[in-house]
């Protein structure tokens, strides 16, 4: 059987397989002692862990499964048995508008670099101060993919877009208020950029951008 | 009376007084022969006439009651009896972020013009490109009020809000497809701007904000 | 460099060159630790400090680095060094709909104070009883730019658009219930005011405001 | 049977027992052909018969079944055999904020005399110009019941609301452009009214104004 | 001067001579002491006094102030000197479709008692059960002005009007859940009701259908 | 294979195997020629046919390909040998709100009737004259499913589902104007019915309901 | 008479006649003391009682009226006297997408169950991993009605529609963040799913699904 | 000058250096004449040149300035000089889940085989019949970026994003009717993969899926 059933969850072990990544933990929704039971599965493979969204409690019953496993809180994320980072793949750079949009762009260079991924970041680099983002251009033009956090009127991507010729993730927040709309002002700004080599993931899923991110650069082969 | 009735419509006689400029005719939704009525009884006054949303219909109905009226087409305005551009108020810049922007571009600078006030047109500097907006830096830091006229992500008022002291005025236009939703998108992103010293006005409003910008430019008295 | 890097901040040491005013803290998303490390960095310059959405923690967190900081509870502000307000600049008037609109007008009438504005106050004039604004009208008319705050329908800044010449910045707020959508009513109301002269700020952003209105009162001499 | 079976249509004979007034026939969505078919039935009763939304085709149709049916193109309605109107009813008085709400404005005004109410009309009394409303503030205190007519922001029904002690039906038209969302914008605006004693149709819906208005003008009996 | 001048408010004495009703306090926003204060200011013209939305400490504010206020925990409402109910007016009837929509009829309710009409409660009567209310038609034919408040569907108003002749006020509830969307889902189906004579207010407003229906049964004189 | 393989077309011969009926030709987006491919190919199996939204070409280019295809255009129906009407099955009753919910009903009643399912129909039993329904209940109460169908406030199906005991498919209408958003109020009405037994499809989706109907009809085995 | 009047609820006995199910307690917005009253004189009839949304507190209400009854927390449903589970009707199957879908497809489970269904259980299965759906292929064939429950992008209803020859229920869930817009995406996806047979209850609505699947699967008669 | 200013137009020469590939015409929104004069500067550089949106007015316009300019009317796309398509570089398919899609599908591939890369197309596999899709599950583990174009309920994304390892770029379309509200349902639904590796654009933009697709494939180096 491709898969361990504990009837509320069948546990993916084929997943590995078919994506080259295990199942990962989506904790939200999720009771501790179920959470336990899928990561004491997911264990037996001896394959990277990932938890995300995940509470202080979620990461202490992943604990008391998996030893060796990691709390990010500000990410929200537990980690064990990361991926070595390799050096012959393509660099992801993570770059945010604000200091509130932190916790979900290390939730997106948590991911890439689990994954193996050499990630390097660059925050609080808002459109409002542009020459804080343009002085690093060279930087930007280094890399092989680009993830861009921002909230409220979510233009970073488009400048970042405007600016480097890689694949560029946009990843939208739900930083703002009033007519930002928990981060849907944010996600369609991104949706309509004007430039070209834009993709867009749901509102806060660093998660989602690190995991695609990391698929990209892993393509790159240095010469 | 401070106004004319005409069943159809009480014409505001009394607005030029309170508001410093006389009833400006909304054109949609009204017939030829309306228009006609209400541009003849304003005439009176002789003084300046605007009227915006104006068919071609429209602006020959005006015609015939006021022979010095001008039609443009793009902006779909009709004018007569602009005032006469003043050398010691504050500039008007109008900058637009696509070359589909210009109608309501063009709106928002003849309105600005016809009260009076000295226009600057700066078109197509988008955000995909941002050293055309960069390379006018100094021309905007001159301006006493701008105006930024844009479509799709709506992104551009930010980036021009982060380089000038002046007041922004932003008008989202309704160009885009998909997500953008007739302009929402630009819309809600310019009332979201991480910049301070921004307001935005209705949809493809150029005559609003064109209107409000000419009157900050005539509060400035330059030394 | 042009500002200092704090890895989850930069700071934006040259804005105040370009805009003429340094960077403000919003402190919502941000822990009272960043927000005192940016406090105490910004404070370098000596120049002025706002901080908005500032909740006592991070007033707490201000003050510990910057004594003379002052806070507003109502109006969730701190503020530091405040400018001198200045007689020759034009007058900011702030009018208010209903008593429960009152955080909102006092973080613009505080931040347009803040930056050196002449600010007057008229709260509580809403549509509901008229005569209340109307016999203040002769006042309404000395102002350089109105601000007006409302929620529920939002119909305020157009009564006061109708009888005014200067800009009306106007300002929802989320007060009401039910459709009023959290102030997605009274923002939309006000973007479609038939009465010209008025943009809009976000809901509930009474700093914007203050800060765009100030703006246009500065540009203001008084013969 | 209390009603008609056409198969494609049941025609509700009983209506007018139950309710004081037949049924009306809603043109839209209907083919010429089984509005005739309708009208002639609707007609053996001898009664008045209503039309809406009626296209000159839909009116064509009626009168080919029903001589004496007259058109109003402006409102699209076709009248037959309308009640005499009687003077010991209440006065309904229609209100319309601008010239392109009039031909909701006439739908609800044919509508309240066709039912036998005394109507007075007052149009484009708009809030950018309130002293054409305030002007004839005693004519409006002499009504029973005032259906307010405006599209954009909707503010006028929460003036007169202030101003009147009678019930206030108020009707969102969709006139407007941008952020009005073809009325959506008047008729939140109108649900979220600071002025008690305001209650709202449908957007457009100038019938089911004049029908609630006509039945609350004939609960009036003068003394 | 036709207002008592508080600063933060602006109290309307002048409202019942031209509402023909006093002031009435909504307490949400409102600090226990700025409702004391206008409570106070209120009583000296020893009118009826209502307050809504009124939590307890609302109540004690008010109480505080006037003695004899009184408070209905469930409406969250308070009353004080509430008009004598007269028997010559129309009779007020109060419909709701399920047990979770009585705190909002119970506000309706109230406040037509409270203004002095006649009020008849029949309460849940929901459409899954149509013969609840069916059996009820003949009281509901004896009612000059019904008010039908409804959550879910909100079909309840549709039936009502489709069988009685006097006008109905209906009242969207927020009782629902998965896409009631907080009480939208039953406004809108109130808006399109096919029965005619039907006027809808603010999702939740008891207090504003209480008060209009209040003014229509007042009209009534019984020969 | 499963499947014939036109590149812009993927034919689904399997799916008469796992489904119990063959593919259907959904023809809006789609141009005649690939229409008539598509059906030159299905009738390879001389199966039923069945094509939905088909406009008059549509129909032309599949009567060129199947001789028997026989058109209804109030629908926008094309059936080629439907099944023989099977009288061991149940029967689907099809009600509909209003005359202009005729094509709907029309659609979801001849889906029915090509799979072979018993169908009769009710149509124009709207809300607004309740008894209409309620003098057919017991006709109702025979059938062993009913599809529903209402535009404007979508009331009908809660109304129906309260008196039967089988299941109601409820079909939303883009019948209505101003707030029904075409079917938007209609779909979320039906969705928050307070009588159970009720599921919704799409809105003007007449096939979706007769589809899912018929499935349930042929469960039911009479004694 | 056909239902028992507490004032605050009509409890409508009559409806186990009409629907062949009594009345089902829906708990939220009810108090304690409003549901026990309800299920004490429900009780009288010695038939099935269900109540959904039951906090703890209104589960220790009923027990105490009705000691048989059973509370199922994960699915917040009280049940007292199910019906004995009949072999001789169809089969309900039960599918869910995802672990923390559970307590939706539980409140479905538990509702089919009560009302004497056979129903069998599938959970976590979503497209992810479609393996583990396809695996069950067969089973789910035998069903005679499944209901599908789903968060997120909502498609497993499409997946199983387009696998199964019987009637498809489809539940969207709250399940998701950002985008996921409470369970309204996966609402609009089901709505929207190009494989027939699929009908749609609303978000969250665990107990309209096993309600309607219980009716369909209760009209199969296996040979 | 980095660029060619036309008034109308900024022609942004120095976009290649910065993004690898010249500036795209989109042709909405701008005149023939316009569009002619762009091309022509354009052209200059002699290098490849694409338009999207064109209408054939708009290809008329491209070709009368260049010669070779080749249009295909489904995709509404002009090329010249196309790239040469290099075996060096990854795979990109394209997939798609109807018929009536393709003009979309067709945009993203005419573009990423414009752009130089190798293109497969899979189109009308769609999750009704999603053996079509599995039956080439090793020709899709072969890509090395997937592009999957999908209206309606938008699943399929999520189908393809389960099976391959590589990353996918997913395409709503705005096929589909009554709740598809043209495409946003199904960019909802792909937004909220419960799939990783997943990226979305805006509804109906296939050239900029095509875009991002091909700078992915350009990054893979074969062995």
């Amino acid at each position: 059987m491709p898969f361990a059933d504990f009837g509320f969850a069948k546990i993916d072990h084929h997943r590995e397989l078919r994506k080259g990544f295990p199942e990962v933990i989506y904790c939200a929704g999720k009771t501790p002692s179920q959470i336990k039971t899928i990561a004491q599965n997911l264990n037996k493979n001896k394959s990277i862990l990932l938890a995300t969204r995940a509470e202080r409690k979620a990461y202490n019953a992943i604990k008391s499964a998996i030893r060796e496993a990691k709390y990010y809180p500000s990410a929200k994320m537990v980690v064990a048995r990361p991926h070595k980072v390799r050096s012959d793949t393509g660099l992801v750079m993570v770059v945010s508008a604000g200091t509130a949009d932190s916790p979900v762009a290390e939730e997106a260079a948590l991911t890439a670099q689990a994954m193996g991924s050499k990630v390097e970041r660059l925050y609080d680099v808002g459109v409002a101060g542009i020459h804080r983002l343009l002085l690093h251009s060279q930087k930007l033009q280094q890399a092989q993919v680009i993830i861009v956090v921002a909230g409220m009127e979510g233009a970073l991507p488009s400048i970042v877009g405007g600016i480097v010729s890689c694949p560029v993730i946009a990843v939208p927040t739900s930083i703002g208020y009033g007519a930002s709309f928990q981060g849907l002002t944010a996600l369609l700004a991104m949706l309509n950029s004007c430039a070209p080599g834009i993709a867009v993931v749901n509102i806060d899923n660093g998660f989602g951008a690190g995991y695609i991110a990391s698929l990209v650069a892993q393509q790159y082969k240095p010469l």
